[in-house]
């Protein structure tokens, strides 16, 4: 079995930008080399180029449009993102929602980069259907999770099951992270054994004052 | 195997606007009740409900917001349209696009109304995703089709058959209707032929001086 | 001076829905005839047509599309209110937001076919720029009163008169309705006394068991 | 007079991405010494902040989201627009179309960051519209202009004049930048002469094989 994928998203949260997006870089790679477990990390675009430069890790872009190279002001496209040495992006973000047209194609353009698609989806339905677009990650948010502070093993593993089941009933290759209701290195252990690859997550390690600790604490149990 | 569906989007073209509306419903209704196809209109909201009363032939929305009633100021919810009498909804036309997870609110929401719900795709891809949440139609637009006057069966039949397949590979019970593409009654045979169960068609119907005979036409080979 | 106008959001409530947006419109003209002021109200798409037949009142639609009419799949256009018996249309209101580019061109399409425009905005910035779109009315909603059942009275008087001087500083002819913190006759006559030329309301009205008697106590001090 | 701005907007062209980017600012760096104009660029997101750092020339972002820094995925901020180095962002530009409340609030985020905002616009209303939201620039790009290849001196003047006009009847401190329809030296004087504090151009020198012999034409005539 592939190590899990712990991929942290730092939004534009203060806490994670320019040096201190640094900062979470450095705990994450230091951790990641004491674990074995990859840690990868989504900054903002302006600390993309640097922060793929100066660390090992994976790192993720927080979106991408579906346009290509062109006359797209305001856009970043696929071919941007492997420039500045990304691994991959998030897609479809349940705060950065785009059409299914879009998807289809931000994650054929990020395949034509040779990057990974990471699909955001809020229930089983939408993660079957992000599944058909051959991403090589479905990251489940429900909704109901998000932000709660409620952990997805109390709260409503069935969801995370039956939206693992969807997903490799349609494509068995695609791999899954929960993406909501992940607070511990417990909750990161049930999320694996419900099925999944990996969590994405994000303020728990971002606005935490020692991330390095939290980080530990995440891959404590694997 | 049951009748295909021609389906005419009225858009918000003037020829399909009110009393033209009505026109166009009655030789719907007309050339249906002379061949045996079921032919059904999708006017725009304002033509929606009367539509629906005066006529006896299926009447569906051109859209659906994902949202329920409420404080949705602007918004138009699978509830008012079945109590308009609408018999269902496109969902995501190509000029209407929707997010992933909005459509599959709609198709929810209208189901909930026992309504039937047409999503609207532009490949392969996006038609696999779209019956993956269980719509009882999804209609193929292939862009390079749309508005270009080149007939299906001579441009790109691949593109159809592979959605078909696409689509039955996901769910076998999700119907499939060509959306664009077809001129003529070969055209609609043809589609039948290529595994699809009818077409989705606007400006070569309403943009015609005399719909009955366009209409008339497209029958003709079924 | 011109008497106010009192309108009436239905949103999509199930509560101003078919039947029930009838008998609020019923109440609606009672009230207009005994008092003289003049109440309006906006209900879905589906109810604009029959609505606008069998009262006297002038009705509003919730949202029109910058487009004319064409191959513009799901859109309502400013010609299908028209022929729905329209008087105008609520632009840009904060649960259907539009680009500038947008609303310019909704209150032109307005305009072009003799209705009235009411742009809703959030701030005194806001307020003035619709002003210098020269709709009839700008109806300011400041979020923080949205839904709050706070009176703008005690709340924050001064958003509303500094709104009023911003619009009358680009175009004294353009009117300011006052569309959120309204919640008795006290208020209305308030938020004339501020500088307003009436309101803007919804759920107070909408949700009441007895809308005659909220729309005789809104119109009661003028 | 001050010195008027010669924008240069790199879009996502593949010909203004990565070093052929820093290759532009080099020559718009040498070029503004020559001849004491001010050029300024507009690269993506992930050049923004090493070619802030590289060169001495005022670079602008291509787009900034309303929202401040916290739980939003996928958006740039005003925050980290300063952090990299930036003098300022276009706002609302025909390629990226904001809501007016979101026009607003990204004038007031720039400006809480000190940061310049340039508005664009497609016409006399909505330039003056934008003016009432009181940025530093509106940029008029007329629609039949925009990649038109046509010179606005030819073309159509007096709407960059009454946009003019319109501009500074609201707030005679907002600049105005012509948008659209600029090919060459006689052209940018023109601008300048109808009124204008400067233009905003892209392909004609991103695109070019030699972008420092098209900027020394653009600015020939100053």
């Amino acid at each position: 079995m592939p190590s899990p994928l712990i991929l942290i998203n730092l939004k534009t949260y203060n806490e994670g930008t320019g040096h201190r997006a640094h900062m979470i870089a450095n705990a994450a790679q230091i951790v990641a080399h004491e674990s074995g477990v990859t840690i990868a990390i989504a900054p903002n675009y302006i600390d993309l180029h640097p922060i793929s430069h100066h660390f090992m890790i994976p790192v993720y872009a927080q979106h991408v449009d579906a346009s290509e190279p062109g006359a797209h002001t305001g856009r970043i496209t696929a071919e941007a993102l492997r420039t500045a040495g990304a691994t991959g992006s998030l897609v479809n973000h349940s705060e950065c929602r785009l059409t299914l047209a879009d998807i289809d194609a931000a994650v054929k353009a990020l395949h034509a980069q040779k990057l990974i698609a990471v699909v955001c989806t809020n229930n089983e339905a939408t993660s079957a259907a992000a599944a058909a677009l051959a991403p090589e990650y479905v990251a489940i948010e429900p909704p109901e999770l998000i932000g709660s502070g409620v952990s997805v093993s109390k709260a409503n593993p069935e969801i995370i099951q039956r939206s693992v089941a969807a997903v490799h009933g349609i494509d068995p290759k695609v791999k899954v992270l929960t993406g909501a209701g992940i607070q511990s290195g417990e909750c990161v252990k049930i999320a694996i054994e419900l099925g999944t690859d990996g969590v994405l997550l994000a303020s728990g390690v971002v606005k935490s004052k020692e991330p390095g600790a939290v980080l530990r604490d995440l891959v404590s149990q694997l």
